[in-house]
């Protein structure tokens, strides 16, 4: 199979990684507008070649792996020099949008509207890992608007990436990612700016700071230029998980200053129960190897 | 050495395992208020027995690895019932109202006030591991208030634990502390009660969440018990970092809904910084293995 990826950064290097690895891509080309991405991405094997567009449109298996706001615009110019057969995926980290952009289509059902959740505060193409999706969630949004072949292909591409798939409609996709993934970003960066902003000489971060501290504020690292645009393109609701975060930091405040212990403890007692969600994510990612039936045992038990 | 742990749980366990192994206390003595603690302390070996308060105190050095609300009262009894060559340390993670306990105590001068920031989100003897401490640092608050002896009996220990000491003045040890422990804690706690409370039926959070948001929420894991004393005892400086986050919130959630793209790209990329001082951390926790002049090379490095 000819596959062509479109963006060779952090998320297109890594499925050019795994799908090289497991024999699912004869072919790998890249496209990449940026000239040093490029340059890199072939430097390091993670393509066979660059081509441009054109080029790639002929691959059998296109993912689009760029920003989430170039996502619109080059789906459509994707669908439109692509052959019928071709299957184009894409990989953003908002759904609504894409999904409209395509909506009417000729080969609407061509596409597959996809979020494969992971990554790493890093990018570029020298942030590509192998395995980087390995166990993890894979959101299919609208399948019953791409063909039967076309769903099938991309569910193949998820499963050599060692992922699990489940399906959404882009809305609810949004919504639950504005909390999920998306605050926890927005809160990260701004608790950097926060500590930043006081600790100006930095020293006393350094001394001061504990592992505690390091894994709170590490989505801080993260893109800017590819944050930006996922914030923009999902202000609704996330605007409504920030106020929410916001009111709950400030009755944080208001039973500090009364100092109400009882009402703090419970509030952090309440937070604990995380625990059960988060050892939920570390057991699904560190005991699921291949196979989807185990997966599925894991899951319904913790569900 | 005779050492008397008080409080046998993730702190005051993991001194005892890592003392233990260095061989520098023969005998190790535990105090613990909660009989379930005692009970573990000693079925996992943390401590040799479990005495009462008269008995640990006629240790060599003792250590107080309590929640911070109980350690003014448990500094100044433990003061009274010690000899005059005891050490006795304290641990925790504010440094004010303990100092100014146990200030115009005639054994003032036995007494070493420190913080040694390690720690994980988990609580009770249970969660006691080796090498917590390791490559870590710890803080040493009124070096002067306490005898050369009693400093040198500190340093010894807490070189022992492979950890690097500094020297601060309590408020300053609490203004920061406030800001890179304390913020980036109920930061955690409240993104939790924010998601938990949004993702009623948690399948979506499971689904959904990726290794980022684990990160970033890994604290809202924590002991209530211990963290609400913290945040009482350092409710000021708290208050202020708290206030300073909310704002910083708000003014992104400004430029979030008035589109402005490059005020949103300017407040992440100023938060990127913190990639410049995580690396440190990191590379201060990973390569730093033993001796105190690589470590003071790597620090100067980075500061």
């Amino acid at each position: 199979m000819k596959v062509a990826i479109i963006g060779v950064g952090l998320i297109g290097g890594s499925v050019a990684l795994d799908i090289r690895a497991k024999g699912f891509a004869q072919q790998i080309v890249g496209v990449d507008q940026n000239p040093q991405n490029a340059k890199e991405a072939l430097q390091l094997g993670l393509v066979d070649k660059m081509v441009e567009l054109d080029e790639a449109s002929s691959a059998d298996l296109i993912l689009l792996a760029t920003p989430v706001s170039t996502l619109p615009g080059l789906a459509l110019e994707v669908l439109e020099r692509c052959s019928d057969p071709t299957i184009v995926i894409d990989t953003g980290s908002t759904k609504q949008q894409i999904c409209k952009a395509i909506a009417e289509h000729p080969r609407r059902n061509q596409f597959v509207a996809a979020h494969p959740i992971a990554g790493t505060e890093n990018s570029g193409p020298a942030a590509a890992i192998t395995e980087l999706f390995h166990a993890k969630t894979n959101i299919i949004c609208e399948r019953e608007k791409s063909s039967s072949s076309a769903v099938q292909g991309a569910l193949e591409l998820f499963e050599i990436l060692g992922m699990k798939t489940i399906f959404m409609e882009p809305l609810e996709h949004d919504r639950h990612a504005a909390y999920v993934s998306h605050l926890s970003h927005v809160s990260s960066f701004l608790l950097g700016q926060t500590v930043l902003d006081m600790e100006k000489d930095e020293k006393n971060i350094f001394n001061l700071a504990g592992s505690g501290f390091a894994s709170t504020v590490r989505l801080a690292k993260s893109s800017p230029q590819m944050w930006a645009p996922i914030f923009e393109q999902n202000v609704e609701f996330l605007s409504q998980a920030l106020l929410e975060y916001i009111m709950h930091l400030q009755r944080f405040h208001y039973h500090l200053m009364k100092h109400d212990t009882p009402e703090l403890l419970r509030i952090m007692s309440q937070a604990n129960n995380i625990r059960r969600v988060l050892d939920g994510i570390e057991l699904k990612q560190s005991t699921v190897r291949t196979t989807d039936p185990s997966l599925k045992d894991v899951t319904d038990k913790i569900q």
